[in-house]
């Protein structure tokens, strides 16, 4: 068992099944890239397997909209599943030298701009897992609309041993 | 006749003119900027020189807007405005290595969030042209507005020989 | 004192305060991530410390928007922003090799897409300074609402000496 799953265990972390397109749809791109030292990862969601876990724009929760909050918990969610990604394509997360960059996506409803509380249920679940190597440059924008109206979608650029 | 110029023969592919900005405006960077062996490849639309060769947001065909399928094309069309820059830029297309990242952005019309499908039109592509050195990890997003009005605007990274 | 703030004070440009989260929030990324000779950099926006200098949309200035003019300033302080963590970060500006990508957003109210002419205000300083070795990628997108209500947020990829 390596480094990164042990810890993982020990903070009670399971990973979602890899994604996958819904029956019917094709993927036309790679989840991971891998070149040399590099490893570019697609944008990823709030998923297990094909199914989106949640769904929805984030935005003033009075009104009907997905809080702060949730929306938290969506990209928390977002990084266990590119976690499930980076296993199946590395073999090992242990390969992972180092998180770099980080381009996180928030579907807002009109008037919400708290998009780097949202991304921080991303960024904190990478540094809780890789500790300094964790340490990413990142944005965080407010978008009109993401894929399979997921709340939340992240790219990322990572370093490999 | 490079492979590449061959294969794009071979799928009776042509490229547009190089993107040029309209008469008056001074374009503040480069279409493609190379470093060792990566380029980074700026945001490109739907062009033929400095024509936009479609217009406007995507979503409900029947509200007006442009359709997925016609955002599909204008997704088609920035590659091969994107072919024509690395073109002008490499000298030869072979020199591509391999496809990295693309980050592709949709003009989206209220609730259209097909996106994936839009920029599958790019991505396709790309795999007919390169095979499998055009794997590449993507994001697809849906955005408020885009330069010129475009309804597709995508980046890359590439690898080069 | 190195050959970059020397042209910073030929061009009479002081840099701001490194940006700082508001108090009570903590920042869960790094403004600057340095792998090899590489460096990415974090969204910026037109910052000086915690303080941010420019709010709100940028459209039609009749309709009360920020004007498009007022948007290119707001970029040019978010290159200044970015100058001083990559002052903070690198040490000496001079370890800058090249500026290799840019992505600017920019926050837009409805039907406005001169979003290259605002994000030219990041680009033209970036140039002033560096000459050719600013030239960079670039992409200009507009999006739904950005950090704090920021009018303009760019990241970037930065190749170091």
């Amino acid at each position: 068992m390596g480094v990164i799953d042990e810890r993982l265990a020990e903070l009670g972390l399971e990973l979602p099944d890899v994604f996958a397109a819904p029956p019917g749809v094709a993927l036309q791109f790679n989840l991971v890239r891998v070149v040399g030292d590099v490893a570019y990862v697609s944008g990823h969601g709030p998923t297990d397997g094909s199914r989106v876990l949640i769904r929805g724009k984030v935005g003033d929760h009075r009104a009907g909209w997905l809080s702060q909050e949730e929306g938290w918990e969506a990209a928390r969610l977002t990084a266990l599943a590119m976690l499930a990604s980076l296993r199946a394509e590395l073999g090992d997360l242990d390969r992972v030298a180092g998180w770099l960059k980080a381009l996180g996506f928030v579907n807002t409803a009109p008037g919400f701009n708290g998009t780097p509380a949202v991304i921080n249920g991303f960024s904190n679940l990478i540094l809780e897992v890789w500790g300094e190597n964790g340490h990413h440059a990142r944005s965080a924008i407010g978008v009109a609309e993401l894929p399979f109206d997921m709340p939340v979608e992240v790219e990322a650029v990572i370093a490999l041993h």
